[in-house]
Parts: C-alpha cells; structure tokens; sequence
C-alpha cells in the first residue's frame, strides 16, 4: 500500500536564516514539482537545484529517490521567516501533502525497515543531545552495535524455543529432543548477557538524565551557598531536563561532559529558618533519589555523624567554612572548601567526577551501555521469563508450558527492536519527537 | 584579495530535526572535508552527499562553487540537537573557519556583487516577514523592480551631472553646452519621480510595520471593550511588532494579511477613572501617532463632535454600545457595534480595511512602495539637492557651484544601493540581521 505524502518544517521552530520543508511520500517529488520553476524536466536526484516556489522564494530543492523515510522525499530550503515557512507548508498542503504527525518520518522510516524501534528512539536522543555523554550514548544506540547485541540475544531465545517446539510436535511420542542441561547452560548465558546489560542501566541512565546528587548536612552548614557556588559560574550553560520530574525543582551542572542534577527539595536550601524535622524529612527524601551523597559539615564545629541513612549511597564529606578557620587542615577525610573565598571548590568538583566514576565505572568498561528506561522494564521482563524457563526445566515442567514462557521472553525482546509494536506502543515513542523528525 | 572561511548555523536557534551549518569562503571545501568521510574524492558540485561528519553525526553536505555569498559554500545538514549543532561548529573553527558574524554572509554577497545593498536589506526584511504584506513588500525590493528604479534615477543625474561637468571644463571660455531649459525639464521629471516614490512610503511603512489606529472618544464610550473585541479572537495570532517604538504599548492585529497597531497609550485604555484632561492629552498624542483614528460614541448618549483635532487623519465614527439601544439603527454615519454581542464587529473590521485602502491607495496602484525608512530619508535628500540645483540653475549660478548640489543627490542616492558605503552604514545594516544568513 502506498503511503501518502507528508510534510513539516524540519528545522528548529523561529526565525532564522533558513529553514527546510521536508515532503515524504510517494507524490513527494510531483507535489513539489507543482510549485517549482523554472525546471528543465524533473528534479534531478539529489542535486542541489535552485529555483523558484511559486510565487513566493527563492528556494534550493533537492530530491531524494529514497531518502531518511525510505520512501521519495524532497527537501526545500527557503528564508527562514515565519511567513515563507508558514506559506510553503500551507502551499504543499493545497497540492495534496498532509501535515506530518511528530516523529512521523522517523516512524515511517522505522516502518520501511531502515531502522528498528531502538534506533528510532535513539534518533530522538540525539536531538535532545546537551551533553557529550548524552550525544555519545544515543550515537552508540543508532549506530547499532546496541542492535547488534539485542538481536543476538533474540536469535539464541528463537534457537532455544525452535529446540522445545520440535519436542512438542513429538510430544505424543515421549521423546526428549533438546538436551536439557544444554539448554540450561544456554539460559544461564543469556541470563549472564541480560543482567550485565541490565546493571549498565544505572550508568547509562544517569549519563542520560544526569547524575542525581544530594546536597544534605545540618542547617546552616552551607548547603544553599555551596549550590549557589557550584553553579554560578556555570548557570550558563545550566539547563532543565526535560522529561524529569517536576515534584522537585532541580539545578544541573556539567562536569567534564557529565550532567550532574542536584535534587533541589527547596528544603535543602531554604530549610535555616525551618524546623529541624521538616529539613530532616525533605534530605530524607532526596537521598533516597539520589546516587551520591555530598554531607556538608560546617568545620568550624565539631564533626557530628550525619543523622540520615546513607548506606547504599556513595558519600562525599564537604568540611565548609574554611575561610572561618583559624588553621586549615586536620578536619579529616573529605574534601575542604570556602564558598566565600573559592578555596576547594575545584577539588570538590574533580572529588564528585571521581565519586562518580568510582561508583558508576566508566563508559569504556562496557560495550553496550543501556540508557532507555522503557528498553531496561523490557530486558527485566524478559530475565524474569528466563527464570521461568529455567525453574519450568529443573522442574521437569512439559516442553509446552515451558514454551510458552520462552515465548514470553521473546515477546518483551520484540518490543524493543520492534519486531512486536502495537499502535499504543508506537504513539507513545514517536509522539515525543518533535515534528519535522 | 581573499576571504577567510566564516561559518554558522543557519536555521533558526533552536532544537529541531535537522539544523544547516553554512561554511564560505575560499577554504570551505578543504575545512569541511577535513571531517567528512567516506569520501570518494571530494564533494561533487551541488550534489548533495551523505557522509560521516568526524565521529560526530551522519550528514549530508553540498558543496557549492558559488553559493548565495558568490564565494565556495558547503552546506551541511546535521541533527538539530545542541550538542551536535555546537560541536559541529567548533570542529569547523578547530578546522580553520571563522564564526560569521550576523548579516556577514549577505555582507558577503553584497560585496561580491551578487546583491545590491537594498537588497541585501530586502533579505532582512524577508525574513522578519510575518504578514502576506510584509512578505510581498520584501519580494519586490529583493527581486529588484525597486533596484532598477534607483538604478535609472542615477542614470538620469549621472547624465545631468556629466552635461553640467563638461561645461566646467570649459569654463574659462565661457561657453554654455548644458541646454538650460532642457535641464530643468530633466530636474522636474526627477523631481516628480522622487515625490512619486517618497509619497508611496506612509503605504510601504504602514505595511511593513503595520498601519497606526488610535482608538479615541468620551470616557465610557468602550475604547478598552473595543480593543479587547477586536483582539479577542485573534490574540493567538497577534505578535509584538520588533523595531517599534517602546514608549506606547501597541496592540496588533492582522486584518486581511494587513497589520493594524492600535497605539496603546494607556490612558486609551484605563483613563475612564482619570481626570478628563490626562485622557485628551493622551489621545492628542495618540492622533497624532495615528494614520486611522475611530472616534468612538456611545450610542445611548446624544452625539458630541470630538473635541480632537483629527484634521489630516482618517476618521472611523464607532456608535458603541448597540445593545443597550431600544430602537437600533438611525445614529447617523458611522459604524454601529455591541462588544457585549459581538454586533457589527465584523462591519467595523470591514471598515477599518476600507479606510485604510481609501487613505493609503493599493499596493497595485504603485509600480514600487518604498518601505525602507533609510531609503526615505536619504531620497529626501536627493530631492533637497535636486531642489538646489534647480534653484541654483534658475538663478544663473555658476555651474561648478550647482554641480556640487548635483553630486550631492547622487551621494546619497548611491547610499541606498551602496555605490556610497562606510564602515558604519554597513555595520548598522548588517548588525540587525541573524547570524546565518
């Protein structure tokens, strides 16, 4: 069946110097053709061709057989005014284009086989890309060796299901085809793969989202100015993240490429003038979010153990108020600093980097890093099928109810890549793109 | 002489599918493929070419012999993410380009010829286009109807200037080569070219920037209901007009792809509890402001003449408050509305484009419509010195003397196509437009 044609502005919303209407379909090239003069015969493919759209820019058009879609596409660049643009889209609409839905082409290209699910929503990771982190992990993820790995994950769960189906059809006959502790070393293989992808969620994710981080320690130990401190400089390039909570207010940092997101629950940095309990219950509740721990102790008291659970948790010590100190040093581990004066405030940055990677290791420690909070519930559903399995053989289950929960691991690997989608499925993923993608 | 390499991002700021990097200069093709691969020798002219930028993004470049600045261009689409839009950009300056400054790559083309500096200022206005109006307005002057006007006006003082110059050179004989007459025929036909299109301007600015309405009446007589109704449907789509003059807040709204500034001076709006005489101030210097005034009547009242001086301007009469009327109907000339029905709303809106085509004429009706409040200024200068001439002829003045007049028109005259260019004029036209273009 063909599709029909869409169209969108593809570049960023506003005004600028350019901007480029991108038609997908297969009247892509005639819709366009309607509007473009003068022409020798057809757009030639992929040729750069300056001409005019009716009446209304000076354009550049180029035609793509088979472009990002998989399908005949062409893109028109025009001036960048919000007239021009409104102009050409409604033009292209009145020649029979329909106005793409979000992520419309990226979905149409995943619909034509030019990219699985996974590399779909990498597409969108790219182009919410602050950080080099960030950009690093959706290129990994596009680029495919991820799809690589989920594919190879398949094809052994299909090898093992194949094995116990041909069981079945024999069932009658009693015979037992598949070497059962064969298969149960499989298992534990592919169970070996899928916990190692899946305890790479943790780095991945907070590479993606950026690294929650408390900031806790008695009243009046410093906790509003340290933040002040370590942003200031830096408010710059601070960012929100979308997609991320609003319950809390957070403030990011980047550190060396790696967003840092310091859990803000305005207790923590308005809680001096608050009674205890309450700044007690609010630091209670970031720590609880948070992957690294920084306990603020004003130096110039005596060290008090901090009063919140912390295990679980990597903890920076920050002695602060050092400029206060008649003599520096001898506070004991942990890092000392002065959000008057500066003093340290570069060696607390490089103490949380090395937090970081000393509890989250590093990027190059693993192949394939899981980020997509929807692709790690699947992996989960899929070891806990594997489980089944596994427990189903040492059981001595039947080969069929035993496959059905193989069937079930490979249904959730499918809904990674694809291979299994449903329309909820795909209007949750691609509604989150912009539009134009 | 030859040009360093500039580059920047060319579609608007901004996260979005795809963003355009845009390299001139006489290094573009060797700094852009420095990062490109695989390529199988270089970019082929105008083909547009996907490839690997470093290990940054895929992207598809086109290189251009002679782009939009006349110099080697490569153009690069890549994913519009601000990581990639940024690192892009400082993997081209790593590689010896230049950031461009705003306006610098029509800069470019102005000074290689391929524009004139209306232009080049046509392409500012092109772009910052929102209305049909403004959009037309930029079309004619770029595609060079305008050009060629200023362009036979030159003509014809050049040869002016020329007969009057040849005289000079023969002056110690006294001789008189220049026809007199014949020369002030071709000053009158100059003159009457130049009021043609010096009167066409109150049209091309309102256009441009929108035509000037001062709502005005009695307090109660509804000015703040009326701008509300008017607004009210349409505030999604009214915009702030850039460049307009901060003092009075402006109201805008497009009628017909015609845009109307309702001058806000506040005291229009809210001076129903002010004293009476704060009001007639505020509404004298909104007249005055004003191409259109709607003097406003509340209907239920007996008629007042206004007590504004509303000669030179065109007068609207708005009987407001039709609802409250037993018998509607016989309130004399004038437009008869409720805000609190929605009565007449749509006449008035009728009425307001009638007047305003009654004042202003049509675009139709002008071959040219100078909007350009530069170009207005300096052909009121050409016309000045066209003046002096004339006058300096008629009174038997020497001709070296009335050609220093003459060179004067053509002076300022060339500052509007950019014969005659300074640093400064140059940096003010270039400096408002976006880095990109």
């Amino acid at each position: 069946m063909k599709s029909d044609t869409i169209v969108a502005i593809s570049t960023p919303r506003g005004v600028g110097g350019i901007a480029v209407a991108r038609l997908s379909g297969h009247e892509a090239l005639a819709i366009a053709e309607k509007h473009l003069s003068p022409l020798t015969a057809h757009l030639s493919p992929r040729r750069a061709t300056y001409c005019r759209f009716a009446n209304l820019d000076d354009v550049v058009a180029v035609y793509f057989p088979k472009g990002y879609t998989g399908e005949p596409t062409v893109e028109i660049s025009c001036h960048g005014s919000l007239y021009v643009q409104q102009a050409l889209l409604q033009a292209l609409v009145d020649g029979g284009a329909r106005l793409a839905e979000p992520g419309e082409f990226t979905q149409r290209a995943f619909l034509n086989g030019r990219l699985d699910l996974s590399q779909a929503e990498a597409v969108a990771d790219l182009i919410d890309s602050v950080t080099p982190a960030q950009h690093r992990l959706a290129v990994s993820q596009l680029r495919g060796g991820y799809a690589q790995t989920l594919r190879e994950l398949r094809k052994q769960l299909l090898d093992l299901t194949s094995l116990l189906e041909l069981e079945l059809d024999f069932s009658q006959e009693d015979v037992e085809f598949a070497d059962r502790s064969q298969l149960q070393k499989t298992i534990s293989s592919l169970h070996f793969q899928l916990s190692t992808l899946l305890s790479s969620f943790s780095l991945g994710n907070a590479l993606k989202r950026g690294v929650p981080v408390a900031i806790v320690g008695k009243p009046n130990a410093g906790k509003s100015s340290l933040l002040n401190a370590l942003l200031g400089d830096d408010r710059a390039i601070v960012s929100d993240i979308p997609g991320t909570t609003r319950d809390t207010i957070e403030e990011t940092l980047t550190l060396d490429g790696i967003t840092f997101r310091f859990i803000d629950t305005a207790g923590l940095r308005f809680s001096d003038d608050q009674v205890e309990t309450l700044g007690v219950e609010r630091s209670r509740k970031a720590v609880a979010q948070a992957e690294i721990v920084l306990y603020l102790h004003d130096a110039t008291t005596p060290w008090t153990e901090p009063d919140l659970d912390l295990s679980g948790k990597a903890t920076l010590v920050v002695h602060t108020k050092a400029d206060l100190l008649n003599t520096p040093g001898g506070v004991g581990e942990g890092v000392l600093i002065s959000t008057w004066t500066g003093f340290g405030l570069e060696s607390l940055k490089q103490a949380i980097l090395n937090t970081f990677h000393a509890r989250m290791g590093d990027d190059d420690t693993h192949d394939i890093l899981l980020s997509n909070a929807r692709h790690y519930e699947a992996l989960k559903h899929v070891r806990q099928a594997l489980d089944a399995v596994s427990q189903g053989l040492a059981d001595g289950i039947p080969a069929d109810l035993v496959a059905v929960d193989l069937r079930d691991a490979l249904y959730h690997l499918g809904t990674i890549t694809g291979e299994v989608t449903s329309d909820e499925l795909l209007g949750n993923i691609f509604g989150r793109f912009c539009v134009g993608k």
